[in-house]
């Protein structure tokens, strides 16, 4: 019988990796064809602007895939990605996934299922980031990524939300106090 | 030979439709398994949020694709749609979809390519969001729908940057008077 889910797919044609904790596996810029699967541990996707200061556009924690830019897209984004935990990661060379079975039918179908999900989560983001409060924010961080708020640096939740480390500390205080 | 592209499948296997301007497709929270793609005109995807406020998430002029959920992800956002230019479109039924070959390996990878390209646009527009200043949102607004700014109200594109009309206003003075 074919492997069907890409889990499968990946434990079948790729090898674990382990890094450390502050490891960076590409740096904003460099062009890259990998992307990372996450077993264990929690990667981190973001670009660094001009002032110098970090945006969070992506956590990958378990069972997550990340990967810094896209080549199909012309490279429109370009991020740098490091571990924020010591991690357990299978790497996907793209040329090489398009040599083999990575790209039967079956890995496909389970492939653009989880770019679909993945991409309702991107446009609830920016629905989010265009009319929610911080509250509301927080709470749909810990609605995607649960139990990653109390592993993950809160200077790093805040960057991601797209808040202050103050506002974020108010926000967990309203929502400790059992205020909704 | 068979059919390579997404465009070609759909010429096949769908047929045109015309809408007109101000049309409601689909209505904000209704659920459904139709996607749109246009051939002509321009579709618009949007939140109402609790205090009537409209936030667009996306505009589709021409070759664009929209859907309003998904429920492979569970719903987790739904967008009212509707044609704010007389349009062309194909409707694409996802029960349907899959009975026929636009889920065979070629449509697949075209499938692919496409959701690989938009969640890229996606994941640049959060980063926007997060750190850049109305022009910049601006300037991405014009790079990744060309000549769409002539055709959409300013309100519209407004609400899509996540900024008053009057900083609009502000904004697009500035760009015609050189200023980068």
């Amino acid at each position: 019988m074919k492997p069907f889910s890409l889990e499968e797919l990946l434990q079948e044609q790729t090898v674990t990796q382990k890094v450390k904790r502050g490891e960076v596996l590409i740096e904003q810029g460099a062009s890259s064809f990998n992307s990372f699967y996450v077993e264990k541990g929690c990667l981190r996707g973001y670009i660094t602007d001009s002032k110098g200061k970090e945006h969070i556009l992506q956590f990958a924690p378990e069972t997550w895939l990340i990967s810094n830019s896209d080549v199909l897209a012309n490279d429109v984004i370009s991020l740098t990605i490091d571990a924020i935990e010591d991690s357990v990661i299978r790497v996907i060379n793209r040329n090489q996934a398009i040599e083999t079975n990575l790209l039967e039918k079956e890995g496909l179908i389970s492939m653009t299922n989880k770019l679909r999900k993945h991409m309702s989560f991107l446009q609830k983001r920016i629905l989010l980031l265009l009319s929610a409060s911080a509250e509301e924010r927080y709470d749909d961080f810990n609605q995607m990524y649960p139990n990653l708020a109390n592993r993950v640096p809160q200077k790093m939740i805040a960057s991601y939300l797209g808040i202050t480390p103050e506002s974020l500390s108010r926000v967990r205080k309203s929502r400790i106090n059992g205020n909704s």
